[in-house]
């Protein structure tokens, strides 16, 4: 069997790495000549819009799937045309690529999400507020990620210039969910409808990117893991979509709210390529391929632990019991993610010594 | 880091795909021009002892390391002029390429081994049989692997045919033992001495090849394990061996005998890419380029159950709970290595039923 995969990072060359002992090959489209995927998978050197490039990533595919969520529409019109299937499919596409479209998706689902109204103009400022009050936080509806394309509005009279700091129009403005922890849930779901539902994992931001995962989520109320892995599912099912998405979520004081869908593989599911029986990334290859998919479940408690800015050495992480790195050969950068750490352990507290350490070279590193 | 490897078969394959997340590029050397792990490692199609193919592995490699123990003397003596350390030593090479020089050394070491006999006319056979007596087996000194350069003697009369059918000198008659079932144990020693010893396993074997892994052994006895473990460990010393080898043991009514040493990852380690916390073959780069060691402790239970001669439906292997694929994209052919699966499960009962799936696949396959 052969995967075509658009974007060619390290989403795509972790997918790569699960592929490959399946016995599935792998190409990936990406502009980049250096890209992670590139060193073990077939690598068009194209735009994602570049039509040679799609024809040449889906040849002799049996699927085309995708690491990033800002696919370019025509991208996946081209790919349509040469009859090679597109999965997931473009509805996972279309609705989650705006963030209006995603929360109407949840709310309609009957699925708690944060207070929203949409704008766009000036003009819409007084019944966003009106609806969702102040502070609240304003976001293009359109490609943001990690943290970029939002800005926090402090007081009623800070939203005004927040939307011309943005645009104008298309946005949303959402109102701050008070929460103690984020959370976020994997789902896999095959072809055939079937589902494999990784356990909801909490994760901790720093600069608005994912710094930490703990898996499981520790302490989560079973009620609150029922209902967490209830709202992969349903997000799932309605959008049919076929391979991994991520739910990001809010641990309230009133429960659980939904955030925003993410529909592809994830950070806070890295965890699983040591953490779990099946990983999100095979997972996600049997999932588009029709394959039957893996047994999501825990093997003991891990955290993961991304490096992001410059990459503490290599000697000093392999040196912490029970750790695998994963370095994704990309050069340093303020911001960047570089790799990650995952520790395993047989319990929370056998897991506390290494976490520890591992978190104080990547903070090291961060910080550097 | 780079690391070039002798052998580009499913055993480089693996070591590659353990490099990856590390960092560490790899280049093989393999006169086959598909073989497995130039699907994802920079290939060198030479033969073994190709002055210019040896020039080109090694080129900016750190170490280079080898997949079989029967690497050509050659070989080693042209990196070794390029100053690119080979490792394991040559010592591993050299004793364990000769069955007579593996007995030595264990027995030296106080490793209880099978009486065994040298044979290098027809006229050792009578001081042979007085020694080791009759039944026995008779086996080249060298390049035998997986039953091959070797023919079992029923009675004393038996001897001279077999010692003129193997090439009448360099020879080793041993006495057979009885046992109970095959053991291996797998050990890592890194450059600075220190050591991961992975819990002893239980080998099945059909045909003279693998069939299946049991790891850990079950209802091995604690003093029993820790004698495999520490017959591992000497023998890795003695030899002041770097990186993974492999003692196969006979599990006897009156304890742990040695039969041979394997200088390299093994087949009865492939358990450890899901089963134990850190891999064989991650251990094995780890340990060759003087990174630290990681854990070589069981998660739980797992079995390993090899694909022979042809490969059973991917989807019926992928349906079978807790198990993981890998196929090393090689064409069927009778006795030949063509894939395996591992099982994990969080009990010895838990895996029963995944196991008998996966058997019941595997061996229709093997038959077929």
């Amino acid at each position: 069997m052969r995967l075509g995969i658009l974007g060619g990072g390290q989403l795509a060359w972790m997918l790569a790495q699960a592929a490959e002992p399946l016995g599935v090959s792998v190409a990936v489209l990406d502009p980049s000549p250096d890209c992670a995927a590139g060193r073990i998978a077939d690598h068009v050197v194209a735009a994602y819009d570049d039509p040679a490039g799609l024809d040449e990533v889906s040849k002799g595919a049996d699927v085309v799937t995708y690491e990033f969520e800002n696919v370019p529409a025509a991208a996946v019109t081209r790919l349509a045309e040469h009859g090679v299937p597109v999965l997931p499919f473009p509805a996972s596409l279309t609705i989650t690529q705006d963030r209006a479209r995603e929360k109407e998706l949840m709310a309609g689902l009957g699925i708690k999400v944060a207070p929203y109204a949409l704008i766009d103009s000036a003009d819409d400022a007084a019944a966003a507020l009106d609806k969702v009050g102040a502070p609240g936080i304003l976001k293009t509806r359109r490609l943001g990620y990690d943290g970029k394309g939002q800005v926090r509005v402090k007081t009623a009279d800070d939203l005004p210039a927040a939307i011309a700091e943005l645009g104008g129009t298309d946005l949303i403005y959402e109102g701050l969910i008070t929460f103690t922890r984020e959370l976020s849930v994997v789902v896999a779901r095959g072809t055939d409808g079937s589902l494999a539902v990784y356990p909801p994992v909490e994760n901790e931001h720093r600069d608005g990117i994912l710094a930490c995962t703990l898996a499981p989520a520790p302490e989560l109320a079973p009620d609150q893991a029922e209902l967490a892995q209830a709202v992969g599912v349903s997000v799932a099912e309605a959008l049919d979509h076929i391979g991994v998405l991520c739910v990001e979520l809010f641990d309230t004081p009133d429960g659980i709210v939904a955030n925003e869908i993410a529909p592809r593989v994830h950070n806070s599911g890295h965890w699983s390529i040591e953490g779990a029986v099946t990983s999100q990334f095979e997972n996600h290859v049997r999932g588009v391929l029709g394959l039957p998919l893996g047994d999501p479940s825990a093997r003991g408690v891990a955290a993961m632990v991304n490096i992001v800015g410059t990459e503490p050495e290599l000697a000093a992480l392999l040196a912490i019991p029970g750790a695998s790195v994963h370095t994704y050969g990309k050069s340093p950068r303020t911001g960047r993610k570089l790799a990650h750490v995952t520790l395993v352990a047989d319990s929370v507290d056998a897991l506390a010594v290494p976490l520890a350490r591992a978190r104080v070279l990547c903070d090291a590193a961060w910080d550097a």
